[in-house]
């Protein structure tokens, strides 16, 4: 490399250097990268926005329970990356799942993306997960208590008690994603064909059909 | 530190250099590290032998066809960590499985650990996962054609054709494992109590426990 | 190698994969590592235990409200892998912290392995992290709001409300740890040198001693 | 933050999230980003599309043999990223490798990314690995078995045999990337200096000259 | 599919293919991913630049030291990815420290992203880094020797020799970020409150105001 | 669970958190996970000694330029977790390299698990790396300057200069591993067979046996 060349080198990272020292918030990228929700451009998580607040961090959506009237009788609102874009790239997200009473449902699912640990707010559920060995791990838990879905494992949470039931979970990921067992497979768009159900499960076609038209939306 | 401390210390880094030298293979652990499947010791994934050969590299399991004379019609045989102890913290793993013609059903189930790759050896499949928003996403496939299953979501292959089909599968882990959905539900032990099956597929608890009498090892 | 010698290597693999198929569970080792926080050997995170139930993943500890009547007027009740054995290789955990009234405050600390999200159980804090070019993320936050507090940054809660306050904080690490800046500085064994905190802090020694004095456990 | 700029941001929030949800497929990219391989903008990896089928997962291409007729008698057919987009982010990928008979040799290379795992399609290979420590593990795998070579390690497959042979391979990552040893330090654009090549391999320039004319694309 | 489907599936792969492969450079960005710091996209990391050269793996800015008639009589000149923007995706770093005699200090700080090793170049220096548990770790190191201080703990170096000291520092990360300790808390902006400083720190608020009297830039 | 069940749980937590917490330093492999270099027991990296200090991060053996009296000129010396324990799980390390003048060549080579960034101590070098489409790209750096040398990928540095050259490389690995190309071809144990090199680089099998020849150990 010639010495003008050197020189001409030098100039530019100077230049680059200053073009990026100058602007808005370099360093902060580094610390946070906080979800452009509304950018077109998709990528593994979310681009990063440019000017950023306190509010980028915050979520008031937890603090009143959601609705359990409806087929199972259990909500799960998110407070995920979708909810608070400062999440994007952290790894951690929370969400707030209520239980009607007498039978209240979160039914049999999976989270592809993140194992969940719940902190029970109010009532008492009774709670399991089963392993890829067919193994059932479940117990009841009351409130103030915690107890922990390994990722990716089918899990759920009944409310057998008489007052309704909430709970906090954490998860180890921004967005852990929910895979509901039954919908996926019963509910879909377009449907699974019938004879993967019907062996799948060894059911008749009928009964195959009965469980769709419940579940669809 | 005094100077008598400091070459103690330089001492004692020339003997454990030297201890840690003369033993078997010390370079040999950062390569690889070979699953020592013998071992009382259990730690993510598996404690390193220390005496390794080609052959912890190899299997020669997946030469001949796995036999379909059961519930579903197929059959998986695994070239994992646990055949193959080579592979431990390798990240990567194979399997081959078998589908009886005319309905041979790998059945729904999830990887909670790896995306799948799928080459068709023989025959053709009728193959598709289920999204997290309960999007089906199915095609044919045929000898010689790839097809891709997303880390933890619910998948399954048939074999709607009139003759035997087999796939060689890749996955990005060393033990991907695999839960059958409806095993996992129906056949658990201790059972999953009948409220959260039958509410959570809205079916009565007969066709809960005509299921569990049907799917029970 | 020799016909005799793929015969011997055959049978050792299936003596092999007999030998582990047999043992007690196999196959749970994937889904989960239970730590063995008796055991005497140490590795990054804990060695797995082979007996395990759903006990291991329950805990009940966070129920009660902590002591808050310390130099701080706050304190934090650790869920963590510590306590939660099953959370071991699984990425998350959680805490509950307590504020008294009036000033209670979760001093200036970094968790080095984890980014933390809270959830107000009680009453009402302000919260704030800093970033590395030195700008503060503040804000108060009530009973039902979600705070982020990203992995690595300085950050606290005060409670500068009339009424007890609390929060379930969820962590994306089974053991985020916790370095609470001035106790490192100033109450640390052995002490660090006067002339690093008192040109750090840009304070007399006589300050620091004062510092020292009043933090020392 | 003043009562009418936390209802603004509320406001926002919801605003944000309803233009989020009502876009395509928002929860889509969390359990896939398929590659938008025509995209300008280049990431770790690629930035996702928004419209996807079930044919990003699908590939026809690994059907047919590879064509032998080159210098080394072997050519491998890569199914990674660039001909399966929806692998972009999900850690696996697969080729088919084609040798012909008498000598055809998938020469000396490494994969910077990925750990390999072939299945023999067709015919006899003699295949080897070296580790650092300059350990040859090599051996003869047939019709029907696997054998496994280390992320970053020196490797080759040779056929030695007298028909044709083929293998899948299965690897760790979207792209593991290909090094062959050879071309790399003998055909590179620009050429490898002499004195580095003839030192390095103790020979001389001449030999250096002749190696080079004979690989050059 | 039909087969005019297929076709013209078959037919796009190739077009998407061929369009890929006679872009730039391709396979390039596999091998590494130079950060365009002029970019206005921003996500985790950097998007890589289409056109890259040798100059883009080089820096020169750290052959002469840094001046040290600042306020702690110690500078730090990165070399990271912001200089080096070819070392995107590749998680490492370095940097030049140099130090005032008599007392120069780098003062007490974190790296959230990286552990930091040193090796001093010229001079003498104390350093120390305290855990979680408030212990220190810290010693004495000359011209020629290496210290370790691991990711995300409180560390400083101070020159108590009579001559200038510097060291080269590798980083586990392309950009680990640095957060002192005293600057963050006392001269951020916003500033903290007052009463976080003087209950975290046990001293009045008149110390805290010289503290940031003495601190802010 | 019975109340005497749930009475004895918490006894047991108990007891065993205390057994945990009377132990030496539990705190402190949260922090740090220092190598015990004389363990039988291997796992991925290094299990923790119990029992630590301040030497376990320190490291004398760089200060002095290693010979360069061999066939290539040039010598490595490592501060990699083998000579600092401190560094297991932390993903760092450094070396050494000295180079002869007038042709000193450190020979083309990867390191499977790490990126490495060198600053040249004294003297100048010429140096270069390839990518896997074979590009070189090469440069002259002299004394103060950084380059970077991508993971996985073949490089090399050679001092042309007439002063002896030497360098500090820093790696994103504990343990980086290093694989010299011609070594591992034509000296490893077993030799790996001739035809294989022989077709591999073009050239008869008398070259094959001269290079074996000289670069035997």
């Amino acid at each position: 490399m010639a010495a003008s060349d050197y020189g001409l080198m030098v100039c530019m990272i100077i230049a680059i250097s200053m073009a990026f020292f100058v602007s808005a918030d370099p360093e902060m990228l580094q610390d946070v990268c906080v979800a452009d929700l509304a950018s077109n451009i998709r990528v593994n998580g979310f681009v990063c926005k440019a000017k950023i607040s306190a509010d980028d961090f915050f979520f008031g959506g937890l603090a009143r329970p959601g609705l359990t009237n409806n087929t199972f009788g259990a909500t799960a609102t998110a407070a995920s990356v979708l909810q608070i874009p400062g999440l994007n790239t952290l790894g951690v997200s929370m969400a707030r799942i209520d239980y009607a009473p007498c039978g209240g449902l979160n039914p049999p699912h999976t989270h592809p993306r993140a194992t969940e640990i719940v902190f029970v707010l109010e009532g008492e559920l009774d709670v399991g997960f089963i392993t890829t060995d067919n193994r059932l791990f479940s117990r009841t838990i009351k409130k103030g208590e915690n107890f922990v879905f390994p990722r990716g494992l089918i899990h759920f949470q009944i409310n057998n008690g008489k007052v309704p039931a909430a709970v906090i979970a954490g998860f180890g990921s921004q967005l852990p994603g929910t895979q509901r067992v039954a919908d996926a497979l019963f509910a879909s768009s377009p449907p699974v064909e019938n004879i993967v159900l019907a062996k799948g499960f060894q059911i008749g076609n009928e009964v195959v059909e009965q469980i769709r038209s419940r579940l669809s939306p």
